[in-house]
């Protein structure tokens, strides 16, 4: 592999996306030192032990204070306070990223850093329904997309920082994307937001049925169930953090949902057949376009079955 | 293999679930011929290609005349007219039996048929997104779930046809469960039919947000949408006659789901972190047991993405 894009590596966050960043940085040596921190102390031990990681550093300060690159894994809802040890301790010229799933909170809590610091808010569109150290891995962002929302300054460092912060994401596998913050909002309250919601929310729901056994949804979760699982078993206060920080988008593209919602119920009441089959028929094109764009796999049942054994 | 379960198998429906049956039976060797037939010659004759029959027959009475066993793999909406035709040719002591989603229509159907013919309601709980005589193979059915909805008949002759039903199902890798037609239709309206809903209308809803433009949707799929686009590629036919045949408990869960649905968005809308956090923590326990027994894969991403490689 070529140089090293940075000398200090910070990681705040020993989760999926902190270690899969790690663990994709050392694959590609982008990094000449790379030290993680975490609020649980013992996630940071498991990081270095199988992430890639040269030390756990034992506070914010001690991790960031020699970083030129530092970034951010954690829950959004932790921003704030991240970004002020950031001003605090982080030296000149550092760039900070961030993975977070909303962007205009983010560009909010960095918008009174110190303009000789950088922060670049950045969202790779990739991830699993597991958590912790040991989730992580190298590929997670291969071929997969990171949006950046860049900062309202047009300085000529804070260019090169994000210049710098693309070259780092594509290192890593991933395609760039750039966008204005509040169109990230929307746009991912649509592919990720809603749908974790929905999710979320019918997992739950199977449990009102009082007729209707948990042993039963399990047995017959092969009839469609279990595909919404896979999400619903999603970090819980990763996603309590998105929706606190995304309300407005979440409760416009959730509204328009529920609209749907509505009009295929009154379908199924009225037994209106041709409108049924027609709403149905929209599902195959964007599926297709899906795979053909690489994002999905055209295995049937996403290959988990015997067939793709 | 032992010996043939029967001597002449007729297979009505060249789909997804007619093949996989052919071929299952093919490879357990359950019968010493089957014939094929579909309302589109072309899909029979495909079907007689790939799928294991010895022919397809030019209409249904010649396919169901000598057989012993008739499968009817069709949309549930096609059951009435289909009944009309079994009544009509099918050979006394004939087995039937059906793979349609919903039983209490089918049930309805199958009613008023002959009394020396034997209609044992089926649904095996499994499939895959695609459609037609090439989607079908032989394991679709293995360690899967067949409930068997019996009519309201108590003569031996009909209890005899019941447990030669569980036999083939057993012999094509099934576990069988036998369930009255009302509460089957509920309990799969909570794990089969809500979710497909749901997956077709969000799907649908994608298109509404005029300002996020399909492009985005497909490239930033991999935050969650994809898993939906799964099921909601499924044949528009089939869950057409899915919700028309199965409204009442559709409407049901359906209008618990939006209940839970209308609790979260007012938790949304009102900041409730603590509710949110609650609420998103019960998927993982659902998930888990799913995986434990055996109906889901506890590789991350479904095991479609590069780690599962």
């Amino acid at each position: 592999m070529a140089d090293h894009l940075f000398n200090r590596a910070a990681i705040i966050g020993a989760g999926l996306i902190g270690t899969s960043v790690s663990r994709a940085m050392r694959k590609a040596d982008v990094a000449q030192e790379m030290v993680v921190f975490d609020q649980h102390a013992e996630s940071a031990m498991r990081a270095v032990k199988v992430a890639g990681f040269d030390a756990a550093a034992p506070d914010i300060a001690a991790a960031i204070g020699e970083a030129d690159l530092i970034v951010v894994a954690t829950p959004v809802g932790a921003i704030s306070e991240i970004c002020a040890a950031i001003n605090e301790y982080a030296p000149a010229g550092a760039l900070i990223i961030d993975v977070g799933s909303v962007k205009g909170a983010v560009a909010d809590a960095a918008a009174n850093l110190r303009d000789d610091i950088f922060f670049v808010p950045c969202h790779p569109v990739a991830g699993t329904e597991q958590s912790g150290p040991d989730a992580g891995f190298a590929e997670l962002f291969e071929d997969r997309w990171c949006i950046i929302s860049p900062l309202d300054r047009d300085d000529a460092p804070y260019k090169t920082a994000v210049e710098k912060a693309k070259a780092f994401w594509e290192r890593l596998g991933a395609h760039v994307e750039f966008m204005d913050a509040a169109h990230h909002d929307l746009a991912l309250a649509v592919t990720s937001h809603l749908p974790h919601l929905i999710a979320f929310t019918l997992v739950g729901a199977a449990d009102d049925v009082e007729s209707v056994a948990q042993a039963e949804v399990v047995k017959y979760s092969a009839g469609g169930f279990r595909d919404f699982t896979r999400i619903a078993a999603s970090d819980p206060v990763m996603w309590r953090d998105v929706f606190v920080n995304n309300r407005e988008a979440v409760l416009e593209v959730l509204g328009r949902f529920s609209e749907e919602l509505a009009v295929m119920q009154r379908a199924i009441r009225w037994g209106d057949a041709d409108a049924l089959e027609k709403a149905f028929t929209r599902g195959r094109a964007l599926r297709h376009a899906i795979v053909e764009a690489g994002q999905e796999t055209a295995k049937p049942n996403f290959g988990r079955d015997k067939k793709g054994h």
